[in-house]
């Protein structure tokens, strides 16, 4: 809940073959609204044109009946974006919509790129154009450029030339085509409703809508929905991929914890990290309190191993709006007090165990422990469901430089000393892996460990 | 959390000699916004002129750098309101501020006068006129009329005329004056951060600026705080008034649960409802879970009570916008949907417990219980941790008519049948009382009993 | 068309049975647009209520198909007005509407109470109480106060206790009222659409909307237009008043050139001021120019008195905004340019006469002479179609104090000076009278002499 | 004033070397409001990069200080824009800004390519994608995909496949370029303000920030101002042309009358067509009134060629909004009489002739003929200081299909009794050439003779 998060670059969702595709794509986007708030947009198609609105904002902010309207046809596919910098940054808004040889063609990508720059200046010494400055582009060029036959062949062909994450939904005006980088770093999940398939980032989405949950998008896999129906391929460029890297952190903080994501529910995850946590950090204490939200499911699974009761320390505030006025005179932890109000009435005297699901700069976390510690807390225990994060992400998470991860250069003691903690303690990386059981070896955990699986 | 709930009307706070007086009462405000999110203003005065701004919308939207600015002075008070209906409801925003005889006047009001009507009806006769459908106004004209001295005396006239409820923050050029009716029905509390007072309906709002608690306003107070400082006196109406009738729905739903009214935490009281609860309708289950975030404390002290583990079994969207445009196509339980979505993963097979704070109209309840049966539970059982809703409110409390007020006119058997649970469960009026403990001789449960403290 | 001119305070419209009432009161409002642009309100009846929609901004801003919907019935009273100070502007918008003993009541004023704030001080030693600054809420508490029977006899009642300019629309539930004071001092005129009644401020509003001009509401007269019909009686306060005092300013300045207001067409006025200029203020010169829009018709009468060819020297833009960056580079006469441009082609070499309708401050005219000496003029002579303005107004009118006003205590020579102009002249006051024919008498000439006609 | 008018499609201006640049391209945008009101955008370049805002409305509402504070920089271009159609229409707003191998690029135009979608499908074939359906966007594929060296040569070559009007005005990080084509369509000057250099459709531009005039950008010419200052040549394109085709309408109606363009003040042309008018139609009449604001130069001129009095018999409003709520019941001329009221005063019982520069579809005429008369008129008669337009533009002018021209499917006298004058006079396409003197042979006249120059 606290700002000193790692944040999420996207969310998407596609809907083929429903009367109300724009509508529904909306509610997709409102389910996965927790993926990014800087700009929302849907692009729909009517067998014969696009329709696209894009606007920077929440989702409710940026779709009306007045602006939904126009989004005429029975396809759709929507993207939410998180915070990006720039001049002009409405253009970095998506579903990202061109036209070309064959006809219009949008797309709504979740990840990041790795070779785009490279990609780019190959492109750009070809008389290449650029619009934006998202990576992005670069897919479309490089379909406008295949000499493939047909969209589907196009779009294989581009993903042999990009390394990176990539869950990606095309838009034509025949078609969706939904591709998941061989890797399978970002999630991409397959629902049904009726005769409609829903792809989408997350299973809330498909919750919402009354969807069915099918299966993963695989890794490496390509699904074309057009007038022949549903049909999956491999990429050409994970003919040769044999082990995958799906980002852990997803289950760590990212998705929704009502959701299903690489196969399992993430609230029930995080509960097993909060187990972990407590088999490997036990301390004598009085109360067990989350960081509301974020950690609350590892909170839940602290207590439950280590059978100190769990309780509600800090209260949520539910208002918290974009800006704020803040007072010339020096409020005690007044940015997080907006948020988070202590409950003296439970601290007052005892010995704490504050537990959360990771920590990025440890700002926050300093605030916090104070203001537990102000409250009347005799002792402030933090404890944290994740490893030390050391390393930056390169594959569609916006994390800070590698100096301002406070674990890349600090012992978890120095940590603890900076936020004045009585103690620290990590989830461990193998504690971490334990938690992922049979599939431990099909995640990414670079930022844990500094090792990039590519 | 759940739509089908009391409303409460108002918030108000006040602060005394401090140099960002109105930049204080902001805050104090945006920790008040649950008492109401339809309008927000505040009125400072300089020593020598009042400052108003008031707007439609949240405290966050009314309030920026540049509305704040110009709100210059000292002193300050301030208000949120619940909905009103009416044609020009920007005038029903409080602080309602206007000029009599003896200069300026700002007064933000929170609760409702029961004989306004006549009242009105009276000083039209002697040529009133009336700009506002607020109940407010009528103290306005009865301190302008009056022919006691002084503003401090004109008031005590005033509240000698009506009937009711009532909080009242005054404004004038060189004060504020905090009234609490003599029933002392609504809560206000005294705080105070260094040489300043804070006034204000919970605790919250003291607690998020930094200022200590020192006590109630008692009912039947008047606090004046001017050039001679803080004076505390009895209303002369209060003079014969020896009983109390401190609304209990604060305890039960309306107070926010880091706050302190009436002497006592609203978390605490919560929970201990909810473990009187537990003790009044056992059943044998797999799982307790709460409607969040309003039935967390009474789930919290179910589970406690009970020993049935308490879980997360409704995830809460943090994104529900104030305008959703809704699907044609018909989606199940779609309304509650937005707000809450059932964790299928530990639901399915399952006999749970489901806990709120109370029960309005029950169509809401209804779609949640279907909901966790459509998520695959096996049994649901509802538990309701206040006695059922008889009467309505008429000291400040927006609620439905009698007819609307499901345990009206039906018995719990044919609301159990209407929510469709498995089986039902109301704390008991006197397991409630039980909870209040020593002060429950002090408390209105009109509500619950359709007997009016007068 | 330039800021230095002195500024009407309201234009007001009443529309009587009519099944459209608040769309033609609107449009109403759109052709008297030029007397205030600060706000604009409109209040309507159906017979058994009062709807009213006030805001700031112009008629086209505040108005919408939303606002103008629910502002039901036959019936419609509407009001402009002229910017206005205070801390709570939008409280001075009319038509201003209350509840009384005997209903509702609104109103909307063109004018201005020279007693009221005595009458004011009177009414607050009686414990009435203000919500805004407006001299208007005066007549409301008289009329609430009013001891007569029925409406009209306190609306005549209430007029007895005021002096100063008023011309008056009330509504109630059932009937509007329209009144104009004694002296006749602003402008008030009758038309008639087929069975409905239309009561304006000038005639332009009864063009728009198709009505036909029947003659002006007589200075003294009430007429009441309800259940009975039309009915017209004679103010009590006027009895015994034989003079009247209309504004000639309305002529000079304020009343568009198509209206007709006190029984004659404006632009036929200003072109005979212009004519008496030209026979008073000669000069031997190439070319006649009007400061566009408000001195084309005097323009035009001094060409033909003076045979002297009327040119366009000054382009007048169309996008005049009401914000504007301005560069921090100094451009020369900046502010004058961004309204207008003169025309190089025409004025370089030449001797012009640029004449304008009147001069408060001269601050314009100075930068209008310089710009149009800069464009290359060899002479530049100022001709004003009205006579030095030495007093203020005390009656509607918004001017500036009397200091400000550049003639109060300059020589003609020493203005000449200060706008730099080779030549000024001003309209004599007897050739102002003569222009007004017959009806000379009938006029107020207190701006201009200093004799205030009470 | 009428709607019935040709529109113009965009205004350009750059501002090269001031340290102001952004906002002296901000006040030229607003000087040439006139050519385009449907966007408005500013593309600036501090040394190292470019700062680009776009949106769509009028200049003042696109801009204000936080949008202008960050076009940094010492170099700007800026561009307004005439209303297209599509459902993405800010992607057609200008200054269009890409990337390309050699840095960033922002160009605005003025103008239309009549064989852009030829050269699109050719780009297409090889790759290229499109965002926007300008064909202002195929200039930078091009110029992207040159083979020559350095931007100038790249924009040289550019032009090369080009056919069609083009006033261009390029940015990079250190250049602005502007082109004019070769046949020199649409309009552009230079002009000097200090060591700054200023390029713009109209010299209203330059009057507004005190630019004097220089010349035109020679049709064909490209300059070329950077680190080595200014410098002139000519495109390859142009080497063999001869001919110009400047465009008339220009004269007739496009440019803001105070502007010199094509080397000739607007205003005074325009008189020159009212007297050749007044020379080929004359009729015996008692007043000559113009349809203001644009037919107010040929009226003058046409009375003064016939010696008919100028008069001003139709007033225009100054506050027509952009939306506005019709009455349901029908009032007679109403879209007219919003903007125009005539002045019953002078029309009635007269013989009157109406002067307004061009005739397009008729509609609008035909309302002003009738509501002239319905105010009094004995006798109306029509004169058009512009020939029949009986073809269609495509240099970047929106003019309606042939069918919708009046006067290319009907004779004078047919569309005479359409509009139900008693006369009707057109100025003849001698006579029109006769007003344009010497240059007359360099201007294009297709619009009123179907004969296009390529």
């Amino acid at each position: 809940m606290t700002n000193d998060h790692f944040h999420d670059e996207c969310g998407i969702v596609g809907i083929v073959n429903h009367t109300e595709a724009a509508n529904l794509a909306y509610l997709g986007l409102f389910a996965l609204q927790h993926r990014g708030q800087e700009s929302a947009g849907i692009c729909s198609s009517d067998g014969e044109q696009l329709w696209t609105h894009n606007a920077m904002g929440l989702v409710s902010d940026v779709f009306s009946e007045a602006t939904l309207a126009p989004l005429r046809g029975t396809h759709a596919i929507g993207h939410v974006r998180y915070s990006t910098t720039g001049s002009s940054i409405l253009k970095n808004a998506q579903p990202f919509v061109v036209r070309y040889m064959n006809g219009s063609i949008g797309v709504a990508h979740n990840g990041n790129i790795t070779n785009a720059a490279k990609i780019r200046e190959t492109l750009e010494k070809d008389g290449a154009i650029f619009q934006s400055t998202m990576d992005t582009e670069v897919f479309v060029h490089l379909i406008a450029r295949s000499k493939k036959d047909g969209i589907v062949n196009k779009i294989d062909d581009a993903c042999s030339h990009v390394t990176g994450a990539y869950c990606l939904l095309f838009i034509t005006e025949t078609s969706i085509i939904a591709v998941r980088d061989p890797y399978g770093i970002r999630p991409l999940v397959l629902g049904k409703l009726g005769n409609t398939y829903v792809v989408a980032s997350e299973t809330c989405a498909l919750d919402l809508i009354d969807a069915n949950y099918i299966r993963e998008v695989e890794p490496g896999e390509m699904i074309v929905f057009d007038r022949d129906g549903m049909n999956s391929r491999r990429l050409t460029v994970a003919k040769n991929v044999t082990k995958t890297a799906k980002c852990v952190f997803e289950h760590v903080y990212f998705a929704r914890p009502d959701s299903v994501v690489f196969g399992n529910n993430s609230f029930e995850m995080r509960k097993r990290m909060g187990m972990q946590l407590g088999s490997e950090h036990y301390v004598d204490a009085d109360m067990v309190i989350p960081v509301p939200d974020s950690g609350i499911p590892a909170a839940i699974g602290y207590a439950i191993e280590t059978k100190i009761p769990f309780e509600f320390g800090l209260i949520r505030s539910h208002y918290v709006g974009r800006t704020f006025i803040e007072p010339k005179q020096s409020i005690r932890h007044f940015g997080v007090k907006l948020k988070l109000n202590p409950m003296k009435h439970y601290l007052d005297g005892k010995r704490v165990v504050v537990v959360d699901d990771s920590l990025v700069r440890g700002t926050t976390a300093m605030k916090i422990v104070s203001m537990i510690r102000h409250a009347g807390a005799k002792e402030v225990h933090l404890r944290l469901a994740s490893p030390p994060i050391i390393s930056p992400c390169f594959y569609g998470i916006d994390t800070p430089t590698k100096t301002e991860l406070i674990a890349n250069s600090n012992t978890v003691e120095d940590i603890r000393k900076f936020i004045a903690a009585d103690s620290l303690g990590y989830l461990s990386r193998d504690g971490l892996k334990k938690c992922m059981g049979d599939n431990a070896g099909s995640f990414c955990y670079a930022c844990f460990s500094g090792e990039y699986p590519f």
